[in-house]
């Protein structure tokens, strides 16, 4: 799997699931958001069509694998006038199940949950935070964004009555799990966690995770590679493959 | 490009560059980071070796794909012992460039920015948040964490004082192109980017970007995708390959 945070479900979304679903790499799943927003803001700006070129640049691909990635959903454009805007924008949100808006749930309502649960980005984007929850006697019943923050011994009743469809975890990493595991039984079968750690779930269940500190240590690799590229023009030092790791032998 | 949230500098981490560093895949610099996680977990329970097996399980992925990533970093373990944990970690930290704490500048302290400011898992995953700029004259002179909110005007000679490594962006989308552009202008060559826009950037800047909405976009694709397995399971609907999307003809 070659992209960075996948799915630790069992479902397999380049095997065919149905007459309703084209067969769809991962990797074409995580882009169609990035074209939907470009399609979106290429919509309220008053554009009808436009060409792979715009389109691509917009969402920051290159066109020739845009022009794959939407010919999975019998996207082909026309030649001299390039993609309807509002037919495509209906085909990604249709696939991508945004045709309704899903409730969210929220658990972990600290520093970062709290950012989260007041994110307005979520709600022109297809999701609707309903409930929140956390184990803290501190934070229970406080109200945040419209919300009051639920015990999350209640789970299992509010999933059911508030057709909850996402799971949201924004715990430390040592309640993630048990956190998991409530909302597994919940019923609730997509989970996006933010808390550093590698969730266990069963077949079925979709997890994908957000770890600002990796997102932050794969920047800094690019800083120390551009770093020894410019050591390497100013000074030239020794051609071994691997540096010696200084003070941390076995 | 196969991951999530391709770096959009000029960069090739795939390209030889420099005899200190090896050749390292784009999708092996993103699992670094999740080994390295693992890896301290285990060293803080006392391990001092750790199987592939176990450590790929622990990181989230299979055991054949981390050995080929190790291998890329001249570590190939030892058969019958495993790896070398506090080794490894140093390999990985040297790799990542994670020696000496990297200064970040977080510019947007509004509700998403001020939960970043407080956020514990950079402080020990190897950053140091360093500087908090915002545009907004009732959020400047603020003071977040400890540390107080300037004016970005000021980030220039502030980027330079602090040796900032990392700008990160929690603005909202139509503030991060001109904020990019002044983090490029300051000389800081690594963006993380929370808003959710593409930015342009020069050759030689590497951007990662997050949007915490297209997460969720892709978890409602798994759950469109099962539930519409288990409506053909139900009732066997219409066999079209991309289903006629309502209320958005062009």
């Amino acid at each position: 799997m070659s992209q960075l945070s996948p799915g630790t479900g069992s479902g397999s979304p380049g095997a065919s699931v149905g007459p309703d679903f084209p067969d769809l790499p991962e990797a074409t799943v995580a882009r169609l958001p990035e074209y939907l927003r470009a399609l979106s803001n290429l919509a309220e700006a008053g554009n009808d069509t436009v060409s792979s070129e715009a389109l691509a640049a917009a969402a920051g691909v290159n066109s020739a694998k845009l022009r794959k990635d939407l010919s999975h959903l019998g996207s082909y454009g026309t030649r001299g006038v390039g993609y309807d805007v509002a037919l495509l924008v209906g085909q990604i949100e249709h696939v991508l199940g945004l045709t309704h808006r899903r409730a969210v749930a929220l658990v972990g309502v600290g520093n970062l949950g709290h950012a989260l649960a007041g994110y307005a980005g979520f709600g022109s984007r297809g999701f609707r935070i309903t409930a929140l929850f956390d184990a803290d006697p501190r934070l229970v019943g406080k109200t945040i964004n419209g919300l009051m923050v639920r015990h999350i011994e209640h789970l299992a009743d509010v999933a059911v009555q508030e057709a909850i469809a996402i799971g949201v975890i924004a715990t430390p990493a040592s309640a993630a799990q048990p956190v998991a595991d409530v909302l597994v039984r919940a019923g609730i079968t997509s989970i996006l966690n933010f808390a550093p750690c590698v969730l266990s779930v069963p077949d079925g269940v979709d997890v994908r995770k957000v770890d600002l500190a990796i997102e932050l240590q794969i920047l800094s690799f690019h800083e120390h590679r551009k770093a020894s590229l410019t050591g390497v023009a100013l000074t030239g030092v020794a051609q071994n493959g691997v540096a010696p790791v200084e003070g941390v032998g076995g």
